[in-house]
């Protein structure tokens, strides 16, 4: 069974910034943490009922088994995820653990 | 460019009964709209940080461009999965729509 880290990244003050650091810093540290199956970035175009959305995107990190995704959270690869990620997002993520039958 | 329909749930009253109609009733209904790709439902089991999460699951239905999308989220299937949405998660949803890479 499928275990992900999705991360729920609330509107930035500036969208194109946000994106911008997301693919040239974050996204290359992610993919470094070991085992990383896929990695996938949801960006948010809106609500469907039409209203603004609360969310700017949802990323989600996929690993083979629980065992390989807890690896990973300690790993020295993930400690420079997690500085990264408080140095764009501080306040403005949630970082969940999901488990998915893909 | 994949478009997704990405359905963020409320932690319910009753989980059990959440994922029982979620499986038997809604699934069945959402497989049912022309040009879904893939349904794939992340089940939450915690914040990373070790608090509650906020939300007990987050599913995602993708469709192959926004056209299919768009057709999709008009079609008669579709009118009945958003009765049944509102059958059991009324007020306790975001229905968000992205857009990914994959």
């Amino acid at each position: 069974m499928t275990t992900k880290l999705i991360v729920i990244y609330d509107q930035p003050e500036n969208a194109a910034a946000f994106f911008k650091h997301y693919e040239q810093v974050h996204s290359p540290l992610v993919k470094k943490t070991p085992g990383l199956q896929r990695l996938v970035l949801n960006r948010i175009a809106g609500d469907i009922f039409g209203g603004a959305a609360p969310y700017i995107a949802i990323a989600e990190m996929d690993y083979p088994d629980r065992e390989t995704f807890d690896a990973a959270m300690k790993s020295s690869e993930n400690q420079a995820v997690g500085k990264d990620l408080m140095s764009f997002a501080k306040g403005k993520v949630k970082v969940l653990i999901a488990q998915s039958d893909e």
